[in-house]
């Protein structure tokens, strides 16, 4: 396979950078391309504007989707959002790397998403969820977080992980057409022993040896509902 | 009251605009101070990294929001932040303004709360959700998208609107102690009539006029969770 990791953590020395130099390190030796997009590192700049074209479609008034929709088709994006298009494409495999922060993204990261994930390739017209651009290829966050495990859950202080998860893992990667594999969540990071990291790089060696293995993620499909998305009746 | 809006949308000529100026407007009429921060208009960075700090606990490792509670203690935050603090703690309510991106906020205002949310003021040890640094103030989400009301819902093709809001309205503003007011959501903006979109003005001018009498949004209370956090039995 061929496999891009987005990682944005703003301390090189960090243990998210561990994960991220572990899945490098096991992806390689399993014999795939591994590509990392270290936004930090880039200076990566993910503040959705007008700059990011270089032609516009409607000068006058920006409307951001349209706009990409136009400058996709019209090959006028920024340069730096082409370039990690095109690695985007390129890659089987998706890996978001990060830590939590505010049960999502770190900004740098949201706004890679914000500007790279643009309409008219990732998703435009019907072509979303199961229909969306990257059908066919897999999509998996690793992230860390201080939280315990035991603060998420149905009836824990934070509720449910799955939930805290919808808006990355149904409403933007399987969106655009990802099979959602398991996340790998390194919990309490910066609380417990060298030991506990250790092994939870271990684990996360495990996670990726058993990738292709792992099983999606199950979210509807647009066959479920009809022409105008309400749901069609079961049975 | 005074109330802070925090807006972000890079098009001035935007709906979202007309909503923040509308809200200006109304809240002023009924005689609150208002004041907003326009996150495009300021050129407000929305990246963590150790140039917030203008000293550091530890120079050598950067654990963001260890240095936040180091750096709101000694009064060592950059200016920028500094000066957001003291807009959110002079604000009773706390409106964000903004167009959903992939099911949440835009990375400029994701990178606001990123950066001026900080470990020490709004949260730290037991200080979390109703125990936050932020209790006893009001924090409401207005903000527009493209898909219609229909495709929200249980069993609608992108779920539960409050499910998709968790991470902002119960991991975010719940959890630094906001009491949160019901969202106004303003659906399918690009694709509707001139004369729908003014009556949403005309509805949101009304959801404003009742902003002292609205229910808040029920969350879990640390009084539910013993010194662990884990659920206490009921009954």
């Amino acid at each position: 396979m061929n496999i891009l990791i987005v990682h944005a953590h703003p301390e090189p020395l960090s243990f998210t950078n561990s994960l991220k130099n572990t899945a490098i390190d096991v992806l390689q030796k399993l014999g795939h391309e591994v590509e990392v997009s270290d936004l930090y590192a880039m200076g990566f700049n993910p503040v959705a504007s007008a700059a990011d074209f270089t032609e516009r479609g409607n000068p006058d008034y920006l409307n951001y989707a349209l706009e990409q929709r136009h400058a996709s088709k019209h090959h006028v994006l920024a340069d730096d959002i082409q370039t990690e298009i095109e690695k985007v494409q390129k890659a089987d495999l998706l890996i978001l790397n990060f830590p939590m922060y505010w049960m999502s993204m770190p900004a740098l990261l949201k706004g890679w998403i914000d500007r790279v994930f643009v309409s008219g390739i990732f998703y435009g017209g019907k072509r979303f969820y199961n229909h969306g651009g990257m059908a066919g290829k897999k999509a998996m966050l690793c992230f860390t977080l201080g939280g315990r495990d035991h603060m998420f859950g149905e009836t824990a202080i934070h509720g449910a992980m799955e939930n805290i998860l919808i808006p990355i893992q149904r409403g933007t990667l399987a969106y655009v057409g990802y099979e959602v594999l398991p996340p790998f969540i390194a919990y309490h990071v910066p609380y417990i022993s060298q030991e506990a990291r250790e092994q939870m790089l271990v684990d996360y060696r495990q996670h990726l040896h058993n990738i292709e293995h792992l099983q999606p993620i199950e979210f509807a499909t647009l066959e479920q509902f009809d022409d105008k998305l309400y749901p069609l009746a079961k049975g």
